[in-house]
């Protein structure tokens, strides 16, 4: 086998989700594309992984010391949506609904991993309480074990700015799930929490 | 969002079976990769690009004039099997059964596609009949209704080479499938082309 094509499917297997028939597969979609677009996929790989920056307000991936969204004079600076990783953000964004400022954890507390509540930006958070402009923390963590730890933990650090609403996003049936294969935790969630019509 | 994520999101998306989601889950992993690893991974997909070439005798694709198996003078040069691309010639080679010679077509004959026979490294492979080493030709193209338009035109050619042997690899159920979901057609051709035990 070519050493060329060898290098290029052992390297794209160091990527999740990607074993050996798929390095193939997309090492053959590379040899039919143009030479130049190519050479730009190399590039921003490469430039992506060197140049990118974390916000230093909210730890948002970042081109430049603030990430857009800080820097957005527009946007609401009285509310603080906690997500625990840059892909959740984006998918809050996605929906157009969300106004405020954002403050990215960037994991949850997980013993099994060896992530400690020092090692997400919880103290950046508090910092930015301080400064008193912050009128609700959105807490949009996820639901897993880690999740649950993670929310406790941020409920016993923000029991310090009392003036501070914490909310949680609502939990329960998503659109287009089937009621028949949501579990049952979800679905007795979302009995107690029903809402009058 | 960040230009250089939104940047090497859109390039990664260029390749096949990758959409925005499973995009972005590269991105986060490129992200948490050693930056060595990154621009080997960028550097490969580049060099792999613009170095690789098309073997001379075989249209395999390789690194030198001619690849690995044209160059090994160990290989058995009497017999000689034709596939369509190089991943099924990499199939083959990874059995680790078959130890003669290759010839990569580069595709198969597709008038919806464009693709007619002068597209296809057919007089190549009549060249190389023509130095009278070669005794036998294993087709080993897929049984789509393309694959049987080019059987039956590389068949036409064929017979200008009376003593070369042509066959073809058998058909019929694969190891693990359940006859009751294998096809009609391919349980036809089980049935005609059964062996005595």
């Amino acid at each position: 086998m070519s050493k060329l094509l060898d290098n290029v499917c052992m390297e794209l297997q160091r990527l999740p989700g990607i074993g050996r028939r798929t390095a193939l597969r997309l090492a053959m979609h590379i040899l039919k594309m143009e030479s130049e677009t190519v050479d730009s996929l190399s590039e921003s790989i490469s430039r992506f992984r060197h140049d990118i920056r974390y916000c230093l307000s909210c730890n948002n991936l970042s081109d430049e010391a603030l990430c857009p969204i800080c820097s957005d004079e527009r946007r609401d600076r009285s509310t603080v949506c906690v997500v625990e990783q840059v892909g959740d953000l984006m998918s809050i964004e996605n929906t157009g609904q969300y106004h405020g400022m954002y403050h990215v954890l960037g994991g949850v507390i997980s013993p099994m991993q060896g992530v400690g509540p020092s090692d997400l930006k919880i103290d950046l958070l508090c910092d930015k309480l301080l400064a008193g402009e912050i009128k609700e923390v959105i807490i949009a963590i996820s639901t897993s074990v880690e999740g649950e730890t993670t929310l406790f933990y941020l409920m016993s650090r923000l029991k310090a700015f009392p003036d501070v609403k914490v909310t949680t996003i609502a939990r329960g049936i998503g659109f287009g799930d089937e009621l028949e294969y949501v579990d049952e935790l979800t679905i007795t969630h979302a009995l107690l929490n029903r809402r009058e019509l």
